[in-house]
């Protein structure tokens, strides 16, 4: 096993790799911006490198100064967390060349599963059911035509380096498709430096449901249930839960085995989610898959009893997945608290937390960075803590979630939390009727007077 | 189901009643001395009376004074907490007569456990094992003599009205018997005005072990296993867990059985506990029954995910226990954080919480009333929080519960966190090999300089 580890992120995903590696007996090291040198993850590791100014390209982003901070502190592993260098193939490959072990997949998966065009063809190759769609990528608008003519609208056209909602175009009928498909090409090359894109049929009132899986480096893969995250604002997910809604035990088989295939497809070795869209009718189609471990990771962690990060370093350092009966005794939901604005189309609220007093007791957990004095960095992004609740059913579950947001405390800051203790009491939330366009589309927030 | 319950109690305990109040939607009335004016407990009720002056007897020991708020705000019932009321028959009885439910069992259950003799003789009446001893109260020396002649030393002699460790004396050899015979006659009637005695063979280094039973008013009697509390100070419970290290499958059966069968003998209804001495060879011999929740339920609600308070509400408004099946799929340590310093003799230490930084992430639950600005009252019990961690094995857990309580920052005064650390890495008790007056006899406190 590793006697060090260095833990190239910030914020509650840097404190929580740090807990984990505690827990394991494994030394850690901190690396952070001048703008982080309060935070929490430099106060509790063992050691902590600053690798330059506030601008994430000037410290989390900048490979040479991470390696040297690994190296003067010989940390055997890096981990990246989410976000930042997670999915860059260059950073895996360079730290493998630095005989430094990068906690995640190798550079060819990351690869592979970065550009979204291999990745469907990967996952067509493999049986992984995916929208149906053009062949790869579209070059002139004459092939898009024929390619959404064949599977109907609405289409949607993606960037192939896109990701995440960045690049993305929606078509309602053929007149809009000609000037729609010029504008994304334009944009992608803008955005992206690559004009690439291709097309896929738009699935109608879709849920997010995503399956987290497990891949080790003797070639086990296996996988640990679902996480729906159909709740999103401008692409960003709100909250998360597990089990679906939606699920059965007949779909999650299926599901599992195509997140399972995927994974094998591209040798894959970690932790890693495979995103799909799921229709009324529960068909569902491959999104793509997230090579890294997520944000919404705890509540599969709370639903299952195991510890996402350990796997991801226990694979690492060669131990061989264990086996175990994949069981759903409890619901788990997970709220983001962001430092935003729900009364001011969520704007960010930068400043610093007078007060911060986290909710406990029974089924509660808690993941932040923030505590009271804690000044909020404009730079970065604006979540401050995920709370996460786990009870025997989802119905109990969202009870609890309301008692803990109410619980929860911040002030000198504007929060998430009245947005979230409001959607506690939406029906269609309690029913579990929703899709990835819910909140956008029905959800109105409107601000308690007390 | 009740609207609304008052909480005869305060701190930790209370607002532990309130989540879950909060979670059934049932309205929630706390009651607070003037010395707990700023508590959480208060500010988290749905309404709040204040009961009178800082002093117990003045306040949370007032029964008219309780009763006035119950009736004042239109409570139905009573959640007594521990301590204070929570084992006072006349509290239960005067409740019933105010058409007020105690959320706890009956006046003449209460009674029948509260009377140590009674107890006993109820339990041998029910073959629920006893250690051997005197057959119910011993009222000369003559017949104490004769007792301890057969049953053999070492011996205990315990007041009939005493309990959690107060009125007892232990005999080595029967020329020690007559002086402490007559002290304990004479300091039970000084401490609870009944100079009644009894005595037991004294077990050698037993480990206390508790049987969580629930009961409803329907006859139905179960048990949620166990909880080792074997780790004390001056018969303070230290540190509890579930399961016991010693524990088996079939002791389990038997001291489960045993435990409902001492819950039937009294009609009980609500949750209790049964406590009982363990010996090496699985031998066990019954305690006391604590009429009400203990301090240390939390590691039987982590290991089983069942509410206990919410248990008690349903049962109290008549619901039928719903079947279950026992399981342990993980393990859970509770340490209690006290008010005191460890580094001279654990005394008391009152005054202003400068910093409250609590710890989280996976696995962490933490029970507390107090906050960074809470002023402890000099009044009351030391207890500030009770820090709680699950993980899948012993090992998992204290080296979860280490790191949390690393992460546990406390300043403005002394805890016990120090302490609890260094237990963490205490070899006997990573081996499980402790009993009840093991930190007491073996555990050296030796405080870090860093």
């Amino acid at each position: 096993m590793f006697k060090k580890i260095l833990i190239a992120n910030r914020g509650e995903i840097a404190l929580r790799i740090i807990r984990t590696c505690q827990e394991m007996g494994i030394k850690t090291v901190a690396v952070y911006s001048t703008a982080d040198a309060d935070s929490l993850h430099v106060k509790f590791a063992d050691e902590a490198v600053c690798i330059g100014p506030a601008a994430g390209k000037e410290s989390y982003l900048k490979i040479p100064s991470i390696l040297a901070a690994a190296e003067i502190t010989n940390a055997e592993a890096i981990h990246p967390g989410y976000g930042f260098l997670a999915e860059n193939a260059e950073f895996s490959r360079i730290c493998g060349e630095h005989d430094i072990k990068f906690i995640g997949p190798s550079p060819e998966a990351i690869g592979k599963m970065g550009d979204k065009s291999v990745a469907k063809a990967t996952m067509i190759a493999n049986n992984v059911p995916v929208v149906p769609g053009s062949d790869g990528e579209v070059d002139s608008y004459e092939e898009a035509k024929k390619v959404c003519d064949e599977i109907g609208y609405p289409v949607i056209i993606k960037a192939s380096a896109g990701g995440g909602g960045r690049g993305m175009r929606m078509v309602m009928e053929a007149s809009e498709l000609e000037k729609n498909y010029k504008m994304c090409r334009n944009e992608a090359e803008t955005a992206f430096n690559n004009p690439a894109v291709y097309i896929e049929r738009f699935v109608t009132n879709p849920h997010h449901v995503e399956i987290q899986v497990l891949s080790d480096q003797h070639g086990n893969h296996t996988h640990l249930g679902e996480r729906d995250c159909s709740l999103q604002r401008r692409h960003q997910k709100v909250l998360e839960e597990s089990p679906s809604p939606l699920m059965t035990e007949e779909l999650r088989k299926r599901m599992g085995d195509a997140a399972t295939n995927a994974a094998k497809a591209v040798n894959y070795e970690g932790a890693g989610t495979v995103e799909f869209l799921v229709d009324d009718d529960h068909n569902f189609y491959f999104m793509e898959m997230n090579t890294r471990i997520q944000v919404e990771h705890p509540v599969t962690e709370e639903v299952t009893g195991i510890d996402l990060i350990e796997e991801q370093i226990k694979v690492a350092a060669g131990e061989k997945l264990k086996p175990f009966t994949l069981e759903f005794k409890n619901h788990a939901i997970e709220c983001r608290i962001n430092a935003e604005d729900p009364e001011h189309n969520f704007r960010p609220s930068a400043g610093e937390i007078t007060v911060f007093h986290p909710p406990g007791g029974h089924g509660v957990r808690l993941d932040t960075h923030a505590y009271s004095g804690y000044r909020i960095p404009p730079h970065y992004d604006s979540m401050i803590a995920k709370l996460i609740v786990s009870a025997p059913t989802r119905v109990d579950a969202i009870k609890k979630m309301k008692r803990a947001l109410k619980e929860f405390i911040i002030e000198g800051i504007k929060t998430t939390i009245p947005y979230h203790i409001q959607l506690m009491d939406d029906e269609n939330f309690i029913k579990g009727k929703f899709d990835t366009k819910y909140l956008e589309r029905e959800f109105k927030y409107t601000p308690k007077e007390d």
